[in-house]
């Protein structure tokens, strides 16, 4: 693992000026608090810095091994997903929230034949609730999100990057989907067989803080 | 870091059967595919084993330093924590969504006089909007969870305990809060600071990710 100019930075701040608070790090590098926090969390993982509470960061050096940081690209997307809840493209809005509810997801995936067409999330369906729209009488499908402007990803694919798709599109989780011989009017077609949500994420990260 | 037992037996299935996919190791160890999810994960990101996309899992021998893993539990929610959106309790609901619109999250969190009262998620909004209530009449106040019924976290604590809370609560964020020194009916009392959601946990899983 090579460190990156900041991190360098940081450290020699540190070093210097020990304990030294997150937000005086910031006001020295000229930078916002929040822009500093993934360094700060990354060079406290790793045991160059060492993060007391409500005093500041002191400089531990003692680096750690970083291998398993190159081995977080290695876990798969289909060993982590999750079952993903699906409604026809005909059911009404007001029957797919219902349906939300039971299941406790945050995004239902409209399927038509077997193929995936679209998806309503929590914020879609909220925004037409509050919108004037006769959630009774409209299908979800005149509301969701079409093919093929969802982010999916295959099953192939590894956690991270599928979790780098999911801050960068701001988006809460993605289909995992399957090729499908047969186009459609000279389309690519999909089925869906996961799905990957910031919360498959989450778990995976407690699992790691616990496994030791 | 100690092997727990049931990840001794999927490396022993995994010597034995090489390359095996996990619906073959679950069906041997008698559990569902899920319940391997973690264990698979630990595995491969620690070196044991080599997930090959679409065939299975074999034994890569090569077990790397854990000791990252420790200090996973020292990176602060103080210094990964966003920003909170908070509400007034008087705020009525129609505003409240159309508000936690613009701000694109997930939650806002209520005050009173700087004290946290409560806090209304997109799904809370989202059966209120569907349940006949009048949102334009009805304040934020009388819809929100409200204090002491909501998980809370102190910016001293980790990150990981916080990631926690969030799996174990089934919750979508932890407001970050301090101790106010005035009681109010002999109860305590508590500012917010800021606020950690399964995004934030996300961002710190990917920036870990990138760092190598």
């Amino acid at each position: 693992m090579k460190l990156s100019g900041r991190q360098e930075e940081i450290i020699k701040l540190v070093k210097e000026g020990q304990p030294i608070t997150s937000e005086a790090l910031a006001e020295k590098l000229g930078v916002t608090r929040a822009a500093l926090r993934a360094d700060l969390a990354i060079l406290t993982m790793i045991g160059i810095l060492d993060a007391k509470p409500k005093v500041g960061y002191i400089y531990a050096g003692n680096p750690t091994d970083t291998a398993i940081l190159d081995n977080i690209s290695k876990v798969l997307v289909g060993d982590i997903m999750s079952k993903p809840i699906t409604v026809n493209k005909n059911t009404m809005v007001y029957d797919a929230i219902v349906f939300l509810f039971l299941n406790d997801v945050g995004t239902l995936f409209v399927e038509n034949n077997g193929i995936l067409i679209g998806a309503v999330s929590r914020k879609d369906f909220l925004k037409i609730a509050i919108g004037g729209t006769d959630i009774y009488k409209v299908p979800v499908g005149v509301i969701m999100t079409r093919m093929p402007n969802l982010v999916c990803a295959y099953a192939e694919e590894s956690a991270y990057s599928v979790a780098k798709k999911i801050i960068e599109h701001e988006i809460d989780s993605v289909p995992i989907v399957e090729k499908i011989n047969e186009k459609c009017e000279g389309k690519e077609q999909f089925k869906i067989v996961g799905k990957i949500s910031k919360t498959n994420i989450t778990k995976l990260f407690v699992k790691l803080g616990e496994s030791t």
